[in-house]
């Protein structure tokens, strides 16, 4: 950094600092009447929603928290875990999204890693803290979020074996809505959670204050300003995307700031969320393709009409199938990149003027791209020896970036912490090229690349042709290795069901090679091996896990 | 502020700082073939607009300037203004914007008080500097700004009697465009230009990368997001508050992050005002009131369709008068309220969903007032012991506030610094009120206020009453003093050509005392004289001048 010249400062300016509390009090700034709605069960305007966040920062004072102390959370996506999300970091706590679709022993390693105080744990999620309770060494209070408190206030919450604080609704409403947030460090760690990578433990990735005000900005900025996928304040939002999952992609944020109807879903369950879409209108939401997969093929969905409905696609990339799918329902769907370390938008598929004069099918190439480098972030691509590539939308190599957000390290991980910010780039373990417009698009992860005789091959672009074969529904490919050819690719694809009866994979073969014989592709790029199956394996948060298939096809072997 | 956790640091990971530079690198990301247009002189893409600011900046290299150091610049609003608002603070230097408006011994003053190392000069105000250059103690080049290049490339540039660094284009042209601008401290001071008050010498305010960037985001949130006047990356800007006036509000710096078609008018003619708003469509400005009502009384402009037109009113109260008048071409009038030391903008006039449903006369109430608090601005209101008053809409105190972006104080002058941050909040000096929407509403400026008989009278309502009669243009009230009552207000009234034959001062006391027998007003608001005027003093930024019409009335008596 080169030398300047500083503003002078009088000593009582107040110099203010980037806090969630500052997006918190937006919030009864212009729309207060707006709604908070949990499912068919709760709803509240901000005035109430401001209220409860205040009474939750009472109740853990009440408990003994004590800034720079952790709270875990193990919900659905509710209103409560909204509140969480202000309450925890404003109290100048660390907000632990704890994944509950980790196995009860990864689940384990998490809360003694990120040594949870207190958590907030819906009654679904109780058997799994039965079970780890005796190996959980830090947590001192558990706090018990039921629904069933608003069906009916005489309900009996379940019994646990180790002691509790109480249930949620009942522990706020004993505490006054007077508590004042105090300023902080805008570098205070705000929130932890966990990503689980190829080898290893999970790792904790975190965020402080100032990087979850600036990542707002910028989805902000994109959504609202630019019309990324066009976002106002007018906007219903609903997530379709876990609240523990890279913090439902930052949007709850982004939805709170703007005052927006929000509407969470709790679990997800296709005919909820269908009639959720209908009796409120939602307009916007974001999920991974396996969550739109449901959403459209829920029979409920079909007779809703979702023309008003806007989604960004992210988590794995999105096929050219799926998105004529939803575009076939009427739903706005766009893609969009990014990653836990990242916290996470990177980029998010955005038209020019130019290209939205295009007929649909040529739009498509666009908006199922990974999208557009976001406002603020900066990505590059480089070899192997870490020199920067050209942005000419052919040079392939690693995505590196960097932004005002980006995790600083993984929690007690120095070796990985360092490997990640190797030469001050953060290293997305992703390949890709990024066009003269800042159109990324990414071929692989660095691990799932298939080298083929001597040629890289994208197991994404295999799956995009297989997802366009009539009667496919779902496909993975992996690479295995291959005496003569080093690797070979393989695919695992799952059918609709009304295709079952007659397509085969040899079919599918068939229909591969046809696309050889027109040039489309080489011929190292149709797999050897089709495999029709049931369903495809997946990660805690959704996504086609990889690791599992290459591990099925080992054992296989 | 309490001690809480904050986050690890990984040793090779990267912090963004908060730059200007980073509001630059978003212009190609886009829409970069979009232009920026200088009246009908010269028009530019922003691959062509990096390129310049590049070479502007390796220009200052090559004249020896250091990170740290000032460049002065009197233009007209002008793409080489625009270029001057990135290529000195990226460079790391300080801009100072000097306010061309002032008297030669106040600009030489301020001047000499920023300590500029460089001025960029406009030919237009090459006598100013030839007055005062032998007084001037730091400056040590001068680069000539002139619009003949873009009409005759070997028309002469004036001559000058002190030596002169050359000409802008020419200078830049022989420079290259990979100047490669760096990183550093985001509390690097970016801009300084002074504000003349009522007492005393002109004022030096500054801001840092830091509050541009904040400033920024505030806007953009506020006009794009939660559509206080609707603002996306596709509307045509144009400015029409000079840039050395609060970095012409800042909008340039938003324009350009959203990748606008901007114009710049260069000196303001209405005629090439209006021409350039028909020519380009322009769909958003900003202007004070004096401005506002110079265009609508063009003639060129009654024939042109402004339809389209929105534009933020400030830097004085928009009267109900103007903002109708406005409103019959056709044309979206709010109104908005800031200051030199804010930044500016502190609140907007915007629209809940219920109030956007009122009758156009009601509507009126709102788009007039000083608005709702921006985001992330906190306004709160003050006794004379500096005790909060409740946000009730009637009482009344000074207004004082916070933000991330409010000068840290005057330069050199620790004395008004305390005083402008006494307890930690920034004083404005006006006074007014705010309700529970968080809608503020401005009586008048703290020394505006007349006290008579004991009653508060605030000028500005008298103004608002006054310049609703018919045939009355623009109007100023003052209080004047005055043996039995202490004050009594004082009107300037400047006629409709129109009417200039047949209204009287008589006549306007007659309207106003109807106002008084009909229970709209008491008699004391009724100003005991009415002087009919040509016109009324300004300020060098086009505010009615109150501070002289107070000195004319006291040399009268």
């Amino acid at each position: 950094m080169i030398q300047t010249r500083l503003i002078p400062r009088t000593p009582s300016a107040y110099d203010m600092p980037l806090l969630i509390k500052s997006i918190l009090a937006q919030t009864l700034k212009y729309n207060p009447q707006r709604e908070i709605i949990y499912r068919n069960l709760f709803r509240m305007d901000y005035y109430e929603f401001n209220k409860r966040v205040k009474r939750l920062a009472s109740l853990f004072e009440s408990l003994g928290l004590k800034p720079g102390d952790v709270v875990g959370v193990m919900d659905w996506d509710s209103h409560r875990y909204l509140e969480s999300f202000f309450a925890v970091p404003c109290y100048g706590a660390i907000l632990h999204t704890i994944n509950v679709r980790l196995s009860p022993e990864q689940i384990l390693y998490t809360i003694n890693h990120a040594e949870d105080k207190i958590i907030l744990v819906h009654e679904d999620f109780l058997p799994i803290i039965e079970g780890i309770n005796e190996k959980i060494t830090t947590v001192e209070k558990y706090i018990i979020l039921s629904d069933k408190v608003y069906k009916d206030l005489t309900s009996e919450i379940s019994k646990t074996t180790f002691e509790v604080s109480g249930e949620y609704e009942q522990l706020i409403s004993e505490q006054n809505d007077t508590y004042e947030f105090q300023d902080f460090d805008e570098n205070t760690w705000a929130t932890t959670f966990y990503t689980t990578g190829t080898t290893g433990e999970p790792k904790g990735v975190y965020f402080s204050h100032r990087q979850l005000f600036m990542h707002t900005m910028s989805v902000m900025a994109y959504f609202c300003s630019y019309r990324a996928l066009p976002f106002t304040d007018e906007d219903v939002y609903m997530p379709l995307t876990p609240l523990f999952h890279v913090h439902a992609w930052g949007f709850p944020f982004v939805a709170t700031m703007l005052n927006n109807k929000q509407v969470y879903p709790g679990k997800y369950e296709p005919d909820m969320i269908a009639s959720l879409l209908a009796q409120h209108q939602v307009t916007l939401s974001h999920c991974v393709p396996t969550v739109m997969t449901m959403v459209i093929n829920c029979p409920l969905a079909k007779q809703t009409d979702l023309s008003k409905w806007k989604v960004l696609i992210g988590g794995s990339a999105l096929t050219i199938g799926l998105s004529k799918a939803a575009s076939a329902m009427g739903i706005t769907v766009s893609a969009g990149y990014g990653m836990s370390e990242t916290a996470p938008v990177l980029s998010v598929a955005h038209l020019s003027e130019e290209q939205k004069k295009l007929p649909a099918e040529e739009r498509l190439k666009y908006t199922t791209k990974a999208g557009r480098i976001s406002p603020f972030s900066e990505l590059r691509i480089v070899d192997e020896e870490g020199n920067f590539l050209p942005h000419d939308g052919k040079s392939v190599g690693e995505i590196v970036g960097r932004s005002p957000w980006m995790t600083q390290g993984y929690f007690k991980d120095p070796e990985n912490s360092e490997k990640l910010w190797g030469n001050g780039w953060l290293h997305t373990g992703d390949v890709g090229s990024i066009d003269h417009e800042y159109y990324l698009t990414i071929s692989d992860r660095v691990k799932d690349v298939i080298k083929t005789g001597g040629e890289w091959v994208s197991s994404l672009d295999i799956e995009n042709l297989l997802s366009q074969i009539e009667g496919v529904a779902e496909v993975a490919v992996v690479g295995v290795s291959d005496v003569k050819w080093g690797e070979r690719p393989y695919a695992y694809v799952v059918l609709k069901p009304e295709y079952q009866d007659y397509v085969t994979a040899d079919l599918l073969k068939e229909e591969m090679l046809k696309r050889v014989t027109s040039g489309k592709i080489n011929k190292w790029y149709v797999p050897d091996q089709i495999q029709l199956v049931k369903e495809i394996p997946k990660t805690s948060v959704g996504k086609i896990d990889k690791k599992k298939i290459r591990k099925e096809l080992a054992e296989k072997v």
